[in-house]
């Protein structure tokens, strides 16, 4: 095991682009996805940062995913209104690429919306909004996964769809408001941690296959499989339900790639949405706006004396700040894979 | 009181086109806000329906709700994003108009969106949504009432913002997905209602003003009040919350006129966003995904063999349907009030 020791961005950066680049990655690609994952990690999604980087370089390897810009497909666009096919370049291009193709319509005309269907993996949403929140811009993300059923309908069973997440980024007079949270009660992500722990869940939110609530995740990990409750719950459960179907219709359905086409290979269809608040209120009114509801919110009561009510992204953007000026604290056996890559690729370690 | 009995749509829309244009509505406005109540009815939403009747003409008589088209002013306009201002236009006029214009933006270019401040009381957000989904467009609506504030943060005691709804209605095959859903787990009607009926709700989302959970209704109307807990409840209120929060910014923010303003009378923050479909993947691959969707959904086994699984707006579009060719049934407290109301304002009464 190596040592846990600090690293700084630039340092990371140039290592993780370069690992992307001698496995065949387009520099410019590299140079991106490097940049949304180091993001994740800056941000504390430890899943969803460069834990991602052996995965991502390892489906590159087996060929089921791309790295060249080329290949990222504009399909339609209207100015505002944009569809590409990622034909499954990197997910961290495609929606990087989706997002400033919204925000260059929306510092046009105040909206602009853009649509990839067939993404490889694309990370954690949230590691995407800061760059559009410093200009002044909304910017949104929705994304499912055609080929992947996890959870159930509002008093059904059976898996159907995916935790569906919505993330946006909102500016405010200071640190953006950043929000990045699944229509399901739970990610896949908890319940094989909590498998793979021992452990139960925290709270009862699968479904059996037969029907019963659960707090198990030998009840998910069943043939047939069993679900997950959408967001709200048994009581709840027809609201995450309901808002999970429209972020299918965002992204599947405006893609026009779908359930319907049964794609056999994990691939993202997402969306992005940006606005500028300038074509409307006017940025000053809305940040004034943002920052008045944040300081509301912080000022009120906690419940837990111990736990002040924050607003969503704070504990991240924190995180971020420390690592920024302190260095980022990698977890060694992350660095040992690291490690392990650069020695595949014939690069020098990062731990030397 | 006056015996049930069923009336048609179209007795029923002279009927109260006449009361608010004798009330002083503008005939366009008294049109367009008939069809929205209306509709409502239609639905199955009593309390969003023609019991909205009496208490928007009342507000007109006090002066406080504005029912003259001229009066809803357009800030700002870049042909797919616009602001209007409704100075307390009756708020089915004023959603109305600015659906429309995001459905011109979305047929010229794929999307836009309109926001209004200062609308008065908007109705039921569901019935505004299948005018467009028969024309195959997505049509989305968030409100927040900057002048309210019941739910809290997550974690925090204190009301703060209002349930923040987001509708939506999704083209399909058949019928359309009409969704209509609060960031908060009740609303205000709900604890009201229980008040009123004397009994608990149905599941503990109340947190008083010291910071207990509760079902009981008394432990909300409290000095200073109680609250309403986030969409997820205790242990899921992060992603209502976060979602509210999103909400927020998308209207009041939007919109530049909100809490940071102290608005003394009640009116909505309202941002409708229209999309068409055939600027991306198409609306026949679109619809059909969401046929697909919905196939699988209804297909899908339910947790009570009672209870099948529905699609959001299934049971409101079946109700719909058989009072458009059965006529309504509406409860005769309401036939009493608007009749009385036809009286005022020296009409024929409905009942006769």
């Amino acid at each position: 095991m190596t040592e846990a020791r600090r690293y700084d961005a630039q340092t990371l950066t140039t290592f993780v682009e370069q690992l992307f680049e001698t496995a065949g990655a387009d520099s410019e690609v590299a140079r991106v996805v490097t940049r949304v994952l180091l993001e994740g990690e800056l941000l504390g999604h430890r899943t969803h940062g460069l834990n991602l980087v052996s995965r991502y370089i390892g489906g590159m390897r087996a060929g089921q995913v791309k790295a060249s810009a080329s290949l990222l497909e504009q399909v339609s666009d209207s100015g505002i209104s944009a569809l590409f096919d990622g034909h499954y370049v990197l997910g961290p291009y495609c929606v990087s690429r989706a997002l400033d193709c919204a925000a260059k319509g929306a510092t046009q005309q105040g909206i602009g919306i853009a649509v990839v269907r067939r993404a490889a993996h694309i990370g954690c949403l949230a590691a995407y909004l800061k760059p559009f929140t410093d200009r002044g811009l909304v910017a949104m993300v929705y994304s499912s996964d055609p080929s992947v059923g996890l959870v159930c309908a509002h008093g059904g069973i059976d898996p159907i769809y995916t935790p569906n997440p919505i993330a946006a980024g909102i500016p405010t007079g200071g640190e953006p408001i950043l929000l990045d949270v699944s229509m399901s009660t739970v990610t896949l992500g908890l319940v094989g941690q909590c498998r793979e722990a021992g452990r139960t869940l925290p709270h009862p939110v699968l479904m059996s296959n037969d029907g019963q609530l659960s707090d198990d995740p030998g009840d998910f990990f069943t043939t047939p499989p069993g679900s997950i409750l959408p967001l709200g719950g048994r009581e709840f459960g027809h609201k995450g339900f309901a808002l999970a179907l429209l972020v299918e219709a965002l992204t599947s359905g405006l893609a026009g790639h779908g359930r319907k086409d049964a794609p056999d290979q994990w691939g993202a269809s997402a969306t992005a949405v940006v606005i500028d608040p300038r074509f409307f209120g006017g940025l000053e009114a809305f940040t004034a706006e943002t920052s008045f509801l944040g300081q509301l919110i912080l000022a009120s009561r906690p419940v837990d004396p111990e736990r002040p009510v924050r607003l969503p992204g704070q504990t991240g953007l924190k995180l971020r700040k420390h690592a920024l000026s302190e260095g980022l604290s990698l977890a060694p056996q992350l660095v040992d894979e690291l490690d392990q890559l650069a020695a595949q690729l014939q690069l020098p370690a990062l731990s030397q």
